[in-house]
Parts: structure tokens; sequence; C-alpha cells
């Protein structure tokens, strides 16, 4: 059953079920941190294809399968697939998911949409539209910098506020049944938030607004402090957009320091992998979340986790006119152990 | 509560009630046959905007604004939106909407996106998960042109089989409590179905398939037959794809001739209008029927009708990377008159 709490929150009585989860990650992701959390690491980065969106493709059908095959199911027990990435009309996610024929609804979240898919997909689980429903998103650094800025020949420079478009996917497997490590108790999905940030190379500033909207709206709903999780796991602001997420807080009487981390800050070295304001893109909180973070909870090292994953809804053509960039962060309230 | 029926179809106990709706048009979809119907009529292509994208995004904010006026809502009163376009990265969606604050949801099903959005609504608001819930979706011709063909400028030639984006946007609220003259009452969400066609001006055909198996596949899943209905709605395959799914229905025994009708044959006159095959976008769909079809059915001229939305989900880049031509399709059942 799911019951509305406060303004903007759904509380799940029963808690849809992880039945497992997988990531796999691009050559300078399996280099860093995380490289020994994730179920695949590929040296080649083109995965074998013709073209960069080739390659993001099967990335995020390489992490679904993945998926299946830890939870010992076949793409015919799945009911629904969402899935999104930050490609023009989604197209890795389309070409990507196609050949498994489940129920495809495409989500659009640009960053945030790893959040936005399994939030959806714990909402149809537990109302009964579905027994069993996966999420999946992807990024790669070679097509969404030829789409986003500019082609990899031309060399570009990139400030320090840029983060780096992870090479990356993760896949969640949501079910009724079982006593999976790792439940869904609440979700939060949220508004568009615009400051007027309009630097296309300061994502994080842009989204940090966003994610303050929608954890300050959490707390409120629920009645929580950051002492009641163990990590309130952001993705992606980076370095500038984690900084300005603790200002913006903290101009509420709301500190999360001690309990934040963010997924572009994890996946690399930023002293050695040279991704100045750390890590971005739909792989990236997706494939943190589903490697290093879900592998503690399912340990018990961590047991209450917020996972708010943000999103900067601009696009190549709103930046040249001008626009500003809207952000939009969704949020996830996971809980490891039985309840 | 939701029900799951046969392999695929989703049956709500109640029926998220429609409890206003709304369409707005450009100038050649206002001098077309539906003209009449449209809530909002514009003469000036640009909407008063600086780009052909502000012109969408106001389309589909005035659509969403001129809906909650209907049920006297105003926008803090709406737990949900759910919203899609055709432009990369949905922002005739997020700038459109970013102003009325509601915790929003990006759907991407190209030109089935209203179906997609209507029907997660619908299980919000069944599930309890949102008491009321918007679906909105708009296309632009200019808009599309110059992203998906050619800039308007460059003046190219149109095949036969090529359809005219629809300068249109449609809304629907929808709501738990009252009775609102229509309810959903059932969802079958589609799979990506691939044929191989590669032709970018031929979308028609390219779609035909998936709108055939989420047919049947409703068919099988609810035993009924096209003689169940009063209306089987498809958009948009216009008259070439129109063509190509009553063949591929027949190959199955299912003739649905004499009920169908598909919103791409609906919103111009094909003898006047010079718009080839027929109309096409996510504003076709959605504005026809937002305005004639939940008209007929307000009227109880319409009392069964299956909106079944087709969606091409290539990209400009996909094409020419010489990809086929993926295809969706998502139905609603749609049934007027209390049950």
């Amino acid at each position: 059953m799911i019951q509305r709490v406060g303004e903007n929150t759904l509380h799940f009585e029963t808690g849809p079920c992880l039945l497992s989860w997988a990531s796999v990650a691009g050559k300078k992701e399996s280099e860093g941190p995380l490289g020994g959390y994730f179920d695949v690491c590929h040296e080649d980065t083109a995965l074998g294809g013709k073209s960069w969106e080739q390659a993001e493709s099967h990335l995020q059908g390489e992490s679904i399968n993945v998926a299946l095959q830890k939870a010992s199911l076949e793409p015919e027990d799945m009911d629904f697939i969402f899935a999104g990435d930050l490609l023009n009309q989604c197209i890795s996610s389309t070409f990507g998911l196609r050949d498994l024929q489940i129920p495809f609804l495409g989500q659009y979240g640009a960053c945030s949409t790893m959040a936005q898919a399994l939030g959806m997909a714990a909402v149809f689980v537990e109302s009964g539209a579905a027994r069993r429903a996966a999420a999946v998103t992807s990024s790669h650094f070679c097509s969404a910098e030829r789409q986003f800025r500019m082609p990899l020949e031309y060399g570009g420079q990139r400030p320090p506020t840029a983060q780096w478009t992870a090479t990356a996917s993760g896949a969640i497997i949501l079910g009724r049944e079982g006593l999976g490590p790792v439940r869904v108790r609440e979700v939060s999905f949220g508004r568009i938030t615009d400051l007027g940030i309009s630097d296309a190379n300061n994502m994080g500033a842009a989204m940090a607004p966003a994610a303050a909207s929608t954890i300050l709206g959490y707390f409120r709903d629920t009645n929580t402090t950051p002492e009641d999780f163990d990590l309130i796991l952001t993705g992606d602001l980076g370095r500038v957009g984690s900084d300005l997420l603790y200002t913006l807080l903290e101009k509420e009487n709301v500190t999360i320091r001690q309990k934040h981390n963010d997924g572009g800050l994890m996946l690399y070295d930023r002293e050695k992998q040279d991704v100045h304001a750390g890590a971005s893109g739909c792989g990236c909180s997706a494939s943190v979340l589903c490697s290093i973070i879900l592998k503690e909870m399912e340990e018990k090292k961590l047991r209450k986790v917020l996972f708010a994953a943000t999103g900067a809804l601009m696009s190549p053509t709103s930046t040249q006119q001008g626009e500003s960039i809207p952000g939009i962060s969704h949020l996830i309230f996971l809980e490891s152990g039985n309840p």
C-alpha cells in the first residue's frame, strides 16, 4: 500500500524489495577507487561497437542482463522496465533494451534518471501494477561530449567547475516476493528548481538548489533529520555542487556534512584522474549506487540510505538560446534488513 | 486497486476520473477540421516567443493552465505532472512547466508520450500515490523540423510518406474524487517493436507493428474484440501506417477498419492542407484526444474508446548511423458514463 506522507513523500507499507542489481563500468571508472566493486569492467571504451552511441547502448543492455542473471530471472519474468539516458531521444535505452521485449517506459530526468526510474518501479511494484520491475540508466563520456559539448577530436579545454561524464550503467530489479536485503521505503519526487545558473560547465551549481529543496522537503514530510540516516548520497553534484548544497541546507539549519557523500565525488580519484569537479551522467549515480553502496547495505554496514540523484534539465539548444539551467532531484529512502 | 489482467494489461477497479482536459493548437491545426474543438487557437506560430522552442514550451504551459482553470484547480492542488515532448532532453516540458512547481516526472515515448504519461498518471492516482496528477505533451512543426530534419530555411522536399509534425499540445488532469464524465479503465504499456524500417520519412510504417502488437495483446488479455469498442484511436500512423496496421491485424484475423481512426488522419484536411501522409508529433494525438474525442465522450456520443498512441524511438544520430527505427505503442481504455 502507498501512503502519502506530508506534502510530497510516498511511504510504502510493504516496501518493494531489491531482488538484484548490477553495475558496468568503462576503463577510467574501473581504474578509480570503486573499480573492485563493479560487476563488469571494460578495457575497451568502444565496447566493440562501431559508435560511442552503440557502446553506451551495450553498457545498458549488459547491466540489466547481469542483474537478471544474478536474480535467476529471464526477461519474460519482468513486467516493466523504466530506463533513460542523456542522449537525444534516449536512444541508448531504446537500442540497448530493444531485444529484451519487456514493456518499456522511457524516463527523462537527466542525471537524476536513476532515482526517477527506481521510484517509478517502486510505485508500480508496491501498487500491484507490476510483480517485478527494473530501473536502468547509462551514460558514456564520448557520446555525451559529442552531443553536449564538443567532439573529442576538438580537444576543448575544460574549466575547473566541469564534471566528467561517467562511462557506466547501473540496473536494479525490484519485486514483491522474497526477502532481499534492501527495500525501497519512501520516495520523494522533486520539483523543477531554477535559480538562474546558465553556465553549462557548472552543472553542480545548477543542480544543488534542487537537491536542497527535495532533501529539506523529505525531512519536513517525514519529521526526520540527517542523524536518522547512515548516508545521504547525492549524485552528481561534484565538489562545487556539494559545497553549495551544504551552504543552502545550513541556511535552513540542516547540516549533512557528516552524513553526506556524492556519486560524483566517489567514482574517480580526483587527485590522480584529472576529472576536475567530479563525475556526472545518468550512469554515475546509478553505478555508484549499484556497486559499493548496495554492497555495503547488503552487508549491513549501511542500513538507512537516502539516495537523492540530481539532474540538469537543459539541452545544448536551450543553452545556446541563453536559457538558464533548471535542476531537479528525486529522493529514494532505501533500508537494509527486514523491517 | 490495480489488477493485472492477462499478460500485460492493468485494470483499474475504481478508474481514475478525468477532471478536465485542454487542447492548444497552432495556425495550420486551427484551420483544419478540428479547429472548432480546440480550447485555444494561435494565429502566430511563434506564440510571441523568440524561438520555436520557446513557442513549444508556451503551448505546453498553456494547455495545462487551461486544464487547471477548467477544473478550478491551482498548480499546488496537483501532486504530479507527467510530461514529455520530442525535443532533445525534453526541454519543451521543462521550460513550459517549470513555473508551476508541481513534482515533475519527464516521460519519453516519442509520439506515444501522451498515452504513456496518461497511463502513468492513472497508475499513480489509482494506487493512491497521487490524489491528482496531470499528463501533458506538445510538439511544434518548426522546432521538430530543425531538430529532426532540416531548418525550415532549407526548403527541403518532403516525400509522400512523410508526416507533418503538429503544432499543438494536450493536457489531462486525473483525480480520484468526483464523478467526471470519463474514466481510465485499463492500460497496456507496450514493448519496443522493430521490424527493420530505416526510412525516417516513413514513421507510420515504423510504428504500425508496435500498434498492432499492443492492440492484439490488449484484446487477448481482456478477451475483447474491436466490436466491444466505439472507437480505436491510434496516433499518429497517418495514411501509410494505418493501412499497414490493418494488414498486420488482418493477418491475425482482427479487423478494425470500421472502428478505427488515427490522430494523424484527423488533424488536417489532407486534400487541402498539403500534409502528405498525415499529422504526427507528441502534440497530435494529445490535441486530438483532448478536443473532439473527449468532447464526444463527454456527450456520450462515444462511450468506449481505445487510445493507442505510437512512437518512433529514433534520433537523427541513430538514423545517420544506419540504425533501424524502433517503434512503441501504449494503449489506454477510456470509458464515459459512470460504471
